[in-house]
Parts: C-alpha cells; structure tokens; sequence
C-alpha cells in the first residue's frame, strides 16, 4: 500500500463524507484555541509581515478547512487593531494527500470568504487561497515563504506502514499481543518521519516562524496502551469476524496495518531537541471522548461513521469497496457495546514551536 | 449567468472530457513557444531568481496544463547550464475558475514531476505546485509575488456576459446581424476586463516581471466579422434547430450569449499602452485550421467535441443537460458540411509583456 496514493479522508459532502463525519476533529481544533491564538498573535506582532503566509497541513475538505482559517484571521485582525495598523495580506495554502477533494474547498472559497468579510468587517485585508497536494514527509514550499504551520489530527498518519519483520498477526494496529518488533518497527518509523517533518518545515519556515501541532497521542509511555490502541482494536475485531465468516482472506488481513502512531509528550519533546531547528514554548495533552457528538443514543454510529471517513480509503485498497458497509456495522455494534461499559476518550497532544534561526 | 461559477472546461478523463478534446489548445501552446521561451529565458537571465515563480492562468485540466510547466522548466534548466548555475526552485501556480477539475491536475502531478526529472536529470532544482482557484479579473496573488505570468487560450473569455440593452435576436455571440449596440457592449466588457486583469496582474508581478498571453483573437478590424464569429454562428444555427423543434424555447435562446470576445492586436495594443503597466515586446497574429488533428475524415466530429468540452458548461447553465448530446450531434453536422466547403480558421493573438516598473 502507498500511503500517499490511497489515505484521504472521505471525500464530497455526502452521507459517508469526512465533511460531515468530523465532530471530534472540529472540536479538537475549538479546544486548542488558546494556543494556536498565542502562537499567531506572538508570531503576528513579533514579525508584522505585509503578507502573512499560513499553511494548514492535512486540511482535508468541510467546514474544518474553513474554522482553522476563520480562526486564525479573527486573532490577526484583533492584534492589528490594537496596534493600530493596517489589515495585512493573507495567503492560505491548504495541503493535503492529492486524493484529497480539493475541488470542494475551492468551490466553497468564495462564499467563505464572504462570510469571513461579514463577520471581520470590509478593513480586512486581501485573503489568498491556494491548495498544495502532497505528502508533508517532503517538501512542499518554496524555501523561507512560510509564518506559520498550522497541522490538526495529520500529524500521527506515518509516511508508511512500518516494514515489520514479525506478522502482526490477529491484529491491525499496534496491541499488546503484537511482537515487540512491530513495537518497534512502529516507532521507529514514527521517529523518522516527525525528524522529517520538522527538517522540511524548518526549511520552509522564515526565520522566527510557528508551528502548532496536534495530533492523536497517547499520556501511557507505553505505544500498545489502550489508550491509543483500542479504537483500532475494535475495528480489527470487525476485521476478523469478516474472515470468521469466510469474507475476507486471513492472510489479507495479516498483511493489514494500520500507518499511524499517536506519540507521547516525551517522545516528542525528545525528537524535537534531537533534530535541533525548533523550540518548544508549550506541549500539552488533552481528551475528548470518543463521541464527540451530544447525542448520547447514536454514540456507537457517530464514532462508526467518523472513523469510516477516516479510515474507508484505506481499507478499501486491501480489502475492496463491497464489504464497507458491512465491515462498518459490525464496528458500531462492537463499539455501541464498549461505550455502554466504559467512557472511552481520544487523547490529542499539542505542541507549539518556534523556529530557531 | 454568473460566469465565474458556471465556466470551466469538462472535468475528468472522459470522452467529451476537455483533457480528451483540447488538440487545438495543444497545438497553439505549441506554435507560441518560440515567444514563451525568448520572454521566460530574458527573464530568468535578468533577474536570477533563486524561487522563480510562475503563474499559469486558465491552466484547464489535462496534458496541456503540464506542457506548458515543462516547457518552461526545460527552457532554464538550458539557460542555467549555459551560465553554469545552480538549478533555481521552481514554483508552479495553477489557476483557473473553481468549477476547474483541480484534483485532476493534484493526482497527476507525482507522476508528471517523475517525467519532469527523467528528462532533465537528477540536477533540476525543487519543483512546488499549487492551485489557485479564482477569476483572473480579480486578485489572484499576494503582492509581488510572480515572476512570470502565462495563459493560453483563456482570456478572450469574459467575466460576464455584456450588458445588453438590444436583444441579440436569433444570435449567441456577435455577429453581421446583431444590433450596433450588442456590438459595442461587448467591445466596453472586453476593454473594462483586459484593463482590469492588466492592473491586478501589475500588482502581482516583481519588477521586471514578464507575461505572455495567448488568446482567440480576430485580424479584421469588425469584432462581426466571420473569422471569428463564425464557429458560434454555427451552434447558434444548432440551437435554431431546437427552437424549430420546440425543444428550446425562443425566449431562452435570445436570453443567452456566449461570454467572449476575440480582440484584434490593433486592440490589444491599444488597452495595453492606455493602462500603462506594461511594455510590449511582441504582439502577433498566427492561424490554426479548426480541425486541430491529421485526422480530416472525422474533422466535424473533432471541432464539435472540441467546442463541447469548452462550452457544455455555460450551455447546460442555460438548457439544461438533456439535449446536450442532441445540440452537439446537430452542430457536428453543421460543422462538417461548412469544412467540406472551405478551410476555417481560428486566430490566435499572442503578445508578450514586461512589466514597467
């Protein structure tokens, strides 16, 4: 499987669709306000560039790409008003994997924007808008041309699946019945792809420029807590019921691992001081439960249908698009059965950096 | 009609796709090269740039959109031999309207850049792409933010269709019979957008910038004549036939008007030296049969799929889907008995621009 080619969110607005299966995702951005509006503003009134240059890395497509965007304007023009200034340019690169539906962010564009000047007022300035497809384990911007990196719930999609040495058998995910080395071969994979990212944007970045970044983790230093591992856990019980049943290959889903790893605070304050170009001003963990949803009754399908929009494309390069919907609702009635027992929560680390020189 | 969402190209791959049907777009990039390769190699030698930035305007979907970018690269991968530097960055911007098949373009550019790097070799400098979705009768780009500027075969569309106080009786787009008044309204459209995309494009531009537009165009002095009137009087003839037929109502055919203009160089020159940003440094005039192709058994069915791709859009805003499959069976027919008579013609103006100051 390359991952580049086949991980995008569900694409277009329809029942399926990331667009409107991403609650939690846009609630994690609502929660990390506070320090993504330090960040900017810092940035904003430490730098006060003409045009501000602003990339939201894994922009996927919905009403998420907009928020980040809306977001950060409102803090801009807030700190310019106080210093008296004019509104700068802005300039907005949304990236994502090219199977990303860019078409539906650009055909949304314009009536966002009109929201966004009815909501800031006509002093706002110019606002630019371009879409970047490709992996950010590689470069994506002209040296230098960027202030700011903004990446939500991106940053724990590895550039691979790991190359594991021992099956991982029974499993599709990091557990605690898989061999040490898948263990390994995980983290170290994690390992090189973050020192990655870090070099490239580091590159990208002017001198002086932020980055905040959140993305699944874990607060257990172990990386086959539950925790972290569980969600997964249950879709691979989904998995196996389908080769109980004859449907799907034992050694399919042998060969099936999921390209994600949600690091802890430590490990990534450690490869952060190991690769160099960064400071850490704040690294924090949150929750959110699973559901993020108010309703209570649907629990199960809500959380169903969002790591449906998450995870199909994947799936569905192994195991085929005809077994989807079946594959899903065996996952909500496990999931329905564990949430009734436990609250079970995402745990999301957020780290915010400035570029050393 | 609002023509920023309702023009674009036909998306896709397909059969009546304008990626499948844009030979005649394909040959014109083709016969203006020698004046994109003497403005793009100026260019880079007088300024050096260690980015250079480049915006391809009304880039469409499909092979064309990338001939141009490697055209270009190709071009100062030779000139930085010759002057043993180091390969430059090179950053491609896409633009087009957003009904434009962005994800078309993202999903192919992997493999594009992997052709790039074959035939230049393993020295071409970093190669960034981004879309930019948007009319380019507005702002596109942050200020001084582009080194060069192309677009082929986009311009001679309008951001709206003219403001008429006389109805264009039995026509689509100008014609011999159309009344004075339709005439000059188009003309005072054309003039108020080619002066408007001159301005925005002079902001956008560095010092020393360059341009070089290619556009449908006209040689006569009378905007009526049939040079370039005659290929819309036929599908005007086409949708007659529906009227005829009681198929379209007569109302909503002298309701509708091809959003285009095909300026002379007389004009062109005129708006350019009036608005005052730019120098002219060629402004020519070249010829292309309508059928594009060696093929001339099929030529009817050739520049009807070619006009397809290009008008079905604004066509299906007007009349609806249904009879478009009808429309352009009528009009393939029409086409190809006035080829079997004469040797039509379209007209390209290419001018190629420095920006002042």
């Amino acid at each position: 499987m390359k991952v580049v080619e086949v991980l995008h969110m569900n694409g277009g607005n329809g029942d399926v669709s990331y667009a409107n299966n991403s609650l939690v995702q846009r609630k994690v951005i609502l929660m990390t306000k506070p320090i993504t509006e330090e960040a900017i503003s810092d940035l904003y009134c430490s730098l006060l560039p003409e045009t501000l240059c602003i990339a939201d890395l894994g922009c996927s497509s919905g009403a998420n790409t907009f928020l980040v965007v809306s977001e950060l304007v409102k803090v801009v023009e807030k700190e310019r008003k106080k210093h008296k200034l004019q509104s700068p340019e802005f300039y907005f690169r949304f990236n994502d994997l090219p199977g990303n539906d860019f078409n539906v962010i650009f055909q949304s564009l314009g009536e966002f924007e009109q929201d966004l000047r009815n909501q800031t007022g006509e002093e706002l300035g110019p606002c630019f808008f371009s879409g970047v497809p490709g992996s950010f384990y590689t470069r994506l911007f002209p040296s230098k041309s960027l202030h700011f990196v903004h990446s939500s719930y991106s940053l724990m999609w590895l550039s691979q699946v790991p190359n594991l040495i021992e099956k991982n058998k029974g499993n599709i995910y990091m557990s605690s019945t898989s061999p040490p080395s898948v263990i390994k071969a995980y983290y170290k994979q994690y390992g090189k792809d973050f020192t990655n990212f870090l070099k490239y944007r580091s590159e990208e970045l002017m001198k002086g420029g932020k980055m905040v970044l959140t993305f699944l983790g874990r607060e257990n230093e172990d990386p086959s807590s539950k925790e972290c591992c569980y969600i997964w856990e249950l879709l691979s019980m989904a998995l196996n019921e389908l080769v109980v049943e004859g449907l799907i290959e034992e050694e399919k889903l042998d060969a099936f691992n999921i390209p994600q790893y949600t690091p802890s605070p430590a490990e990534v304050k450690y490869i952060v001081e190991k690769e160099n170009s960064f400071t850490i001003n704040r690294l924090e963990a949150t929750r959110i439960h699973w559901n993020a949803s108010n309703d209570h009754i649907n629990g199960g399908y809500n959380v169903s249908r969002c790591m449906r929009a998450v995870a199909e494309p994947l799936l569905v390069s192994q195991f085929g698009p005809k077994l989807m919907d079946l594959v899903f609702q065996k996952y909500e009635k496990i999931v329905s059965y564990c949430m009734a027992k436990e609250k079970p929560e995402f745990i999301n680390v957020t780290v915010s950096l400035t570029k050393k020189k």
